[in-house]
Parts: structure tokens; sequence; C-alpha cells
């Protein structure tokens, strides 16, 4: 990226106020920007940086009345944290989408198929009778078995793997070490103590927009003709379990570490946090808020809750429920003391032991 | 896979009601299966589909009536269900081991061996006196490092790590992702804060017909002669943890994202639920089963319990103090309300604000 | 490994009794050892293995009295435990280091530097203006991206995967699958539900002698000159998500499958137990020990505590609370019988039946 400040006010709809002809590389932080730098000022408790800033631009409010000399450009817009957000979309994009061409050696069967402007890093490959859109970006290492169809504008980075039979739609990003499409966990137990693997027949499709973090698993669904199928806007964050035939709704938002067991259906617009389990053959209705380590082992039907513990249930009642778990010596205690006084008698001796356990 | 449907009873020992000459070239589920496919009947409440499936083959019970017209050949056998299971187990092994051959370019240590009928994938790296048997799969980015034995009809799939040294048994197979052999976490602190690694020298044993999933990781023992150890017929889902020095046992089955620490020795037809995590050193009695998430810090003796919570204790007690946990405030507020008639005092400040912590 | 009992001995600062030139190429456990190897005797319990094991040499303590005829060469040292891991530690070097050289096909951009006596396995991959010191392990399938920067004597295991701008310090190990240096999770909610993805322009800083385990993940901090760091000395095991602009300070220890949420600092000298999870935008104190899968949801102000639960508090007051919660039913059963002399009157029927929820 270079542009002049002038470019980039034109880009923002703002209007400079200093020399606009400075040209910028880089976005930084207004803390830490250099020259050549653009940073933004958003937060009035950060406005003491503005006037000791290196950057040779700082996108500020429209309104904004320098209490001191500022010796960066500034370029005026209504808001400047979006404003700044475009910026580093735009440059994210001219990343993300600089490699282009084949690096060699890697490896794409004759009969699969792939658009242009593509990246094929160097030991990529790409099984047979796979058809791969335009402006793809497949990094080193990345595993595309037969009979895969991928979108436009999908970034696969290293070393993902995508089973025999996977469709991901475009506008993707997958990170690296993400397994897509492995044997749903299917065993049928026989009389002798031992299990027969019930093959995997099924596929995963990822539809648009999906972003999918790093060493996270998504297994395919069971019986041929049948998906496990991440919805459009979903993003997942990393070392997240997907079981087979689960279903996740339209931008639903998983954190780290999560696992759905197979065949759930999640709603759109959940938000599930860090190392959440949820069972299989569950249907979690749209709007749910899961918080971090909760357990869920029912199908949750009314929209818009917020839910915790293990198996969770409401969140402020989980919270008003352990308050007191954490005072349940004290209330034992209390108890016993109140026991005495009514019943005139002794504890049990058993009872009292068990305090030891 | 095409065979007619009078090849296919005769595989299911099952008799042909109509056309038995219509090839069949894949399984589906009834409701959506189309011609040239082959579907089954079990659960009466699928009745209906029978009567407008496109299937050019169903299965179904020796004594089935139907109630209207079926255009579907039909097979009559005993048990439908295990039937198809044993098509679709069939189907499978076609499926897997269709892959052979040597996939250019590939590395293979050249005092290293490879059976009959293998496939060796590109970019997959096998190091040196390695000992791999016949009919065995080595997907793409497959690595194999030293002193590694693989035995027959074995599968790894794309970008399964084998550390050097690693013993794998006939008919395993180990999905994308999983790293075998990798050092254990043992470090020894010393007085300055710092710690010193602890070398590991063990590996890891993997029996017969042990399956394994995608991002899993089995560490190796600690000393020069030890094993960490998954016994025949495990079943391990994906992004497992087993560390060094653990042992589980035959037929044990265990869920995704669960972890077994060090030194562990988990009993036979153990069934662990996902994120289950087991403290180090413990032994696990057989015929166990863990409920989800639940931690384990103390060896099970006894066999064939069923444990939940954190510490785990017996999962229907669990359930039963969870039910009162959530009530915990009202149980509060009553034991408040009878403090007040019993004591006929008020209740002191500092137990009362302790409410909101 | 090839040495004579004298030799080692020299190495150790120990004496020795009997024939010091028999050649050593092994270490092993005394129960275990075959001729060639050499064992320790430290605990008092393994006693009885010194007069029957076959190794060629064991190390005892200076003061050692065999009480029967012992067949292999003792060295006589002040601590044998501690001797014998210096031997180990000097055998895990000379096994670690002993790869040398470029296996072919890999790959490294021209523009990138690599120093001496380094290991670059075949179907490695390194990309542009990247400085790689001196004596570097790179197994097979390592991907490092653009502008990397490791320090010298550092290993990679097969399949680490560095995105672009990852720093590396001296004397690292990071074993297969782990992902350092992927986008930190960060999406901005729009109006009609869908989301923003925020570019993740910063990196991730390992400083010198950390260690970290097998498929964990490591994601890169969010603006650019920002980093998510892990502190020299650090060891993080198996599995383990490091979420964007997390720091982890020195000498920290983490184990499998534990997850940092974003911004979250850590201290030095913590202990983090499997399966914990720290929310994010955390402060937590030196020398804190997390007991495992316990969810932190405060920062932690004050050094040295012990803590579980969730969310956790202190360990000890866990417990106590834990021992109440497993006899709730009977705490339950008990304050009705109190309410029923009490209060003379029937509990009320909603009251009761809530006890089947």
């Amino acid at each position: 990226m270079e542009f002049t400040i002038t470019q980039i006010a034109g880009m923002l709809g703002g209007q400079v106020s200093g020399d606009g002809n400075q040209k910028i590389n880089m976005l930084a932080k207004i803390q830490d920007a250099k020259k050549g730098q653009i940073a933004f000022l958003s937060n009035p408790k950060y406005e003491q940086y503005i006037y000791t800033t290196q950057a040779s631009a700082v996108i500020v409010k429209k309104d904004f009345q320098a209490r001191k000399e500022v010796t960066a450009t500034l370029i005026l817009v209504d808001d400047p944290y979006s404003s700044f957000t475009v910026l580093l979309e735009e440059y994210h994009k001219m990343m993300s989408f600089q490699k282009s061409g084949v690096e060699e050696p890697s490896f794409m069967a004759a009969n699969s198929t792939m658009g242009a402007s593509g990246y094929r890093g160097a030991f990529s490959y790409i099984g047979s009778n796979c058809k791969i859109g335009n402006n793809v970006k497949i990094y080193p290492h990345v595993f595309i078995g037969d009979n895969v169809v991928i979108g436009n504008n999908t970034i696969l980075h290293s070393n993902v793997k995508l089973y025999g039979g996977t469709k991901i739609g475009n506008d993707c990003v997958i990170h690296a070490g993400t397994v897509i499409g492995s044997d749903g966990f299917g065993f049928a137990p026989q009389a002798d103590g031992t299990y027969k693997t019930i093959p995997q027949l099924g596929n995963v499709i990822i539809e648009d927009k999906v972003t999918i973090g790093a060493n996270t698993v998504i297994d395919c669904a069971t019986l041929f003709g049948d998906s496990t199928i991440i919805r459009e806007g979903v993003k997942l964050d990393n070392l997240i379990q997907i079981a087979h035939n689960v279903e996740v709704g339209k931008n639903t938002v998983i954190a780290a570490q999560a696992g759905i067991s197979g065949s759930t259906k999640i709603g759109e617009n959940n938000m599930i946090a860090g190392q959440v389990g949820i069972a299989g053959h569950l249907v979690i209705a749209n709007n749910t808020s899961i918080g971090a380590q909760a357990g869920i082992s029912k199908s949750i039907k009314d929209e818009g809750q917020r839910i915790l513990g293990y198996p969770a249930f409401d969140i402020k009642e989980y919270f008003r429920s352990y308050a007191v778990f954490k005072r349940l010596p004290d209330l034992n205690d209390r108890l016993r003391e109140l026991e005495k006084k009514v019943l005139s008698t002794e504890i049990p001796a058993e009872t009292d032991s068990s305090r030891d356990e």
C-alpha cells in the first residue's frame, strides 16, 4: 500500500487539513505510529498522543479541536474508528490477495480445474475432479481430496485439509491446520465388547463468507447425500470440534475449543463462548448466548436466552446459585446450629463425619 | 461399486422380490434415494417412504407387507439395518482402499520398506529404517519419522505425523492432522524458577483395529523402553490429548476434546465423553462411564460406575445435588427465614451483604 | 551415543566400581535395562533390581552398600537421579541435533537466509525475507511464511506452521502441527446480524527457551506493531489456545487444552492446569496456580493464590463448598424437616415439586 493522504481522504470521504501529498504505507496505533504511517483518534482519552505522534496522518472527528500544535496532517471524518476499519479492511485484502501463480513442486490432478488469479503454494495437493473458483489462494501443504468444490475469493491457509467431497463457498477464510470432512465418530457396539465402524459417506458444506480458525475439525455426515453444514457468515475460532451431521446457523459465532456433538442443529446468530460443550441431537434456538465452559444437555427452545453451567441454565440464576455455593460450608453450619436449637438433640455422628469427605 | 440387485441379495443372504437385474452403484436413505441406489426400511415410522422412494432397491424385513404399490425391487432379510451396515462396510472398504501406487514427489529413505498394494501420496515422507506392511495407505503430507513400524491395512490420512519409534498395528485408521509420539510434557523445576527439559525417549504403541480422529495428540513415554499404549479396538475422536505413559485399555471409546494426563491407566470398555479431563497417575476401572466435561481427580476402583462433575462422583447423585444447586438462593432464603423465627434476632449484616458477591 | 563407563563416570564426576571399559549405548530403567545400557538407583524401593538387572552400569549413591552380589559396574555419585538427568539431556541433545543438511525437494525463497549446521527436511517451505539462525532444525512439512525471524538452536518439528512476521528466539522447541500467528478472532457486529472481519496485522513473538507442544495455536495480535508474546522459558503443552494480544509471563507452565482469551496478560511462574479457560482482558498475578478445568472471569491481583471452580476462587474453599454440594439433597431434606417443625405448616406444593426438575 502506498497512497497519498489526499487519496486516502478521498477513499474515506473525508477532508484534509495539512499537507495531503505525503505518502502513507502502513497503519498503526496513534501512540506507536511512525513517519509514513496513518493512525486514528476516536477515544478522547488518547487525545494526548495526537500532540506527540510521529504519524504522517491521523484520522479525527470532523469537529476535533486541537488544544496544542499538531504536526500530523489530519483527515476529518464523521466516525474515525469506522473509517480506520475501512482502511484496515482494504489493507487486509491487499495483503491477503497479493499471492498469485503456482509454486513448484505442487500437485493437481489433470481433471481438476482452477479459476483465474489464483495461488497454489509449493507442496499443495489437489485431487481428482475438483472445481476451484477464481482468485482462490491455496497455501503450501494444503490437501484437497477428490471431488472438492470451492467458490471464488476463498483463502486456504497452510496445511488446511479438505477430505473428498467437501464443498466450500465464496469469500471464506480457513486457517492453518484445520481439517474438514474427516470421518464422523460412529461405531456400533458388538456383543463381544468390540465396535464395528459405521462408514461415514456424507460430506461437509461450508457456505459463503465463513471464517474458520486454526486446527479446528469438522466431521463429514454419516450417510451419503447428507451433509454437515456451516451456514453463511458463520465465524469459528481455533481448535473447535464440529461432529457429523451438525448444522451451524447463519452468522453464529463460536469461540475456541468449543465442541458440538453429532446431529445437533445450532440456530442463527448464536454466541457460543470458549470451551462450551453441546450434546448430540439437540436443537438450539436463534440468538442463544452460551457462556464459557457451559455444558448443554437439552434443546433450547426459546430464542434470546443467556445460559451457563453444567447442565446450563439462565446465566443470572447460575450466578445467584453460585454465590450461595461459595458460602455452602457457612450455610451448612447455620443449618446445623438451627437443628441444635430446634431439635434439642445431638447431630447424628454419620452426618457430621461426612463433612470431611 | 456396481452390482446387480441379485448379486447384493446373494451377499446378504436375502431373497429378491422384483427385478433383480437392475444395477446398484450407491447407498442412500430411503427418503433421499434415487435410481441406481439401494436403501433400507427398518423403523416402521419410515414406511411411508417405501411407496414414494425412487430407489432401485430397498432392503426390508422378511415379513414386510406392503399396503400400497411399491416400485422398488425388494430384498427380504432378517434384519434390514444390519444388512445395510454390511453393505456400508463393504462400500467403505472399497472406497478406502481404492488408492494405490506412488505419487511423486514423495520421499522414502532407502533403507525403509513398504509392503504390497500400498499407496504413498505426493509429499508424503518416510524416514530411515521404517517397516510398513501390506495394503497400507499413506496420504499426502504424512510424516513418518525414523524407525517406525506399521502393520497391514492401516490408513494414515493426510498429514498424520508419526515421530520416530512409533509402532502401529494392523487395520488402524488415523485421521488428518493427528500427531503421535510428540514429547511428553516433562520439566524439572529449578531453584531460579526456570525449568529443565526432561528428555522424552520412549515411544507410542498403537495396537490393532484402533481408530483415531483428526488433530488428536498422543505423547511418547518418558524413559527409553517405555511406551504410551493404545490397546486393541480403542476408538479415539478428534482433538484428544493423551499424555506420556498413558495406557488406554481395549475397546475403550473416548469422545472429542477429552484429555488424559500422564501415566494414567484407563481400563477396558470405558466410555469417556467429550471434554472430560483425567488427572495423572490414576487407574480407571473397566466399564467406567464418564459424563461430558467431568473432571477425574481420583482413581476409580469399582467397575461399571457412571460418574459426572468436578471432581466427578455418581452421575445420579450429581444430578440430585445439581437440582438443589439450581434452587440454592431459595434454600438460602428459607434458611434465613427459619433463623429469624428461631433465633429471634437480626441476621448479622456481613452475612447478608455477602449475598451480592 | 557410545562411551565407556569410565568416560561417563568422568562426565558425571563419579567413581567407577567394577569394569570401566564396557561400552554404553543407551539409557534405561533399572528393571528393564539390558547389556550395553546404563541405569540408576535412587529410590531405595527399587534396590531389589540392582541384584538382577542386566544393565552394564548402574549409577548409585556414593554410600551405597550392596547386600548381595551385583554384576553391573557401578558409578558412585552424590545424586544418582540428577546424574542420570544429565545423561538424559546429553543424549537428548545428540538425538535432537543429529539431523543436518537439506533434503529435496524443499523450498526456500532466494532472499531468505539460514545459518550453519541447520537441517531442512523434504517438503519444508520457507517464504521470502526470512532470517534463520545457526543449528536450526526444520522438519519436513514445516511452513514458514514471509518475514519470519528464528534464533539459534531452535527445533521446529514436522508441519509446524509459522505465519508471516513471526519472531522466534534461541533454544526453542515447537512440536508437530502447532500453528503460530494465525488471525485473531476479531469480528465487528453489523446492524443486519452479519460480522465484518477486523484485519489482524500484528505478529507473535516467542522468546528464548520456550517449548510448545503439538497442535497448539497462538494467534497474532490485532494491530500492526502489536504482538502476542510468549516470554522466556515458558512451557506450553499440546492443543492449547492462545488468543490475540495475550502475553504469557516468564517461566509460566500451561498444561494441555487450556485456553487464554484475547488481550489477557498472564504473570510469571504461573502453573495453569489442563482444560483451564481464562477470559479476555484480564491480568493474572505472578505465581498463580490454577486447577484443572477452572474458569477465570476476573483478574487475579494477589500473587501466589491457588484457585479452582467456575468462576474460580480459593481451591481449599472450593473443595469445602463442593463437599457440601455433594450432600445438598440431604441438606435440603434437613431444612424441610426443620421447616415442618418450626413453621408447623405444610411445605407449599410448588416448592416440593421443584425437587424433580
